[in-house]
């Protein structure tokens, strides 16, 4: 279905957001057209496409927007659903993929941040909530290889982009995530083997620069 | 499917999340067992079934627990798939409703409660921010009867229960909702003439009474 209508990706390159639709679209051998948005010059397309949030990424299928990065994802599972199934069908191993991705939407990004521009007890309470959060995962993924069951899946997509964060917070909360959090250090190395995956994330080197860069300027500034 | 199995849900009757769920339940004519939590002591139950978060709502279906409001939503919408779909069966639709439920998740709970807890510039500047919120979902609505189209869809339940919270937040901003955003008031009232809206939804008076003395207790604990 639509595979000849025209598919753009309006991104920014280290956007965890913007990766997991990059992974989807991977995932179902999607091909697209790819613009990177200069965030902090917004491009008209992007402003016209996305009027009430502003934000990356946007989806567009047909001239037709497609906005926020999990209804991305779950659009283009709909629509390209023939390979890959990322959302399993039964509707109640469904309920609880979406619930974990809220999980990580609702967690992972605001505390991961917490981390960045904290310090002193302030520090220590965001790394304990971060690590909490972690290990309510890993008692999720159990022994699973994905949070998907056998392959990847919704739940995987969400959460993998932050594994690019995981070099800047161990070095921002001094601790060793293979320490804490072994099982989901594994997954995200088992993530690595997917193609989707390793192909789409940004060298894990240019990110840790380029985010210690962005903490060093938020800590600055704050 | 499933109509036999035993379905209870353990909830708040003020919570507007809660309401989701029973205004999703009776649009698609599905009975159930109904437990009222008491928040501030939670029963067993409860905490067993919803470990990761231990709010309500939950929806336990033939024993297995569905939690987050729009989760459940989208579940009781897949189960039930016979009759009066909430979502939309074209997929782009589908993602534009999914996007709006999103943004009266977001938006809407966090900025009511700002009203409720802020006075002076702070106060002035939550209710900009409220209404300036509605006029957006005003704008989505356009010409529609509801936002769903012609008959009431996903965004409309994720809505319509802060329906309840329009007196109080009149009260505690010096607004009136009316004047500020008369299409939203006018599809309040469209969606209190299908049944299984007006008979989920509380009494306005006994909630406009309940939520003022909530509001008081945290103006005073603040």
């Amino acid at each position: 279905m639509a595979d000849n209508k025209k598919i753009t990706l309006l991104n920014s390159w280290i956007s965890p957001f913007g990766i997991r639709v990059r992974i989807a679209l991977a995932h179902k051998g999607i091909e697209y057209d790819y613009k990177e948005e200069n965030l902090s010059n917004k491009s008209p397309l992007l402003l016209q496409m996305n009027p009430v949030k502003k934000q990356i990424p946007v989806l567009i299928h047909d001239g037709k927007p497609v906005c926020e990065s999990m209804v991305i994802v779950q659009y283009i599972d709909e629509v390209w659903n023939q390979k890959s199934p990322l959302l399993p069908a039964d509707p109640c191993q469904r309920a609880q993929a979406r619930f974990w991705a809220d999980f990580v939407d609702k967690k992972v990004y605001s505390l991961g941040r917490q981390l960045w521009i904290t310090t002193g007890e302030a520090l220590e309470a965001a790394k304990k909530e971060f690590l909490d959060c972690f290990k309510l995962l890993e008692g999720e993924l159990g022994q699973k290889p994905y949070f998907g069951g056998e392959t990847l899946g919704f739940v995987d997509v969400a959460l993998i982009p932050f594994y690019l964060w995981f070099s800047a917070l161990e070095h921002c909360g001094n601790f060793i995530m293979v320490e804490e959090c072994p099982k989901i250090v594994a997954w995200a190395h088992r993530c690595m083997e997917n193609d989707c995956v390793s192909k789409t994330l940004p060298d894990l080197e240019k990110a840790f620069g380029f985010l210690m860069e962005i903490i060093k300027k938020q800590r600055a500034d704050k």
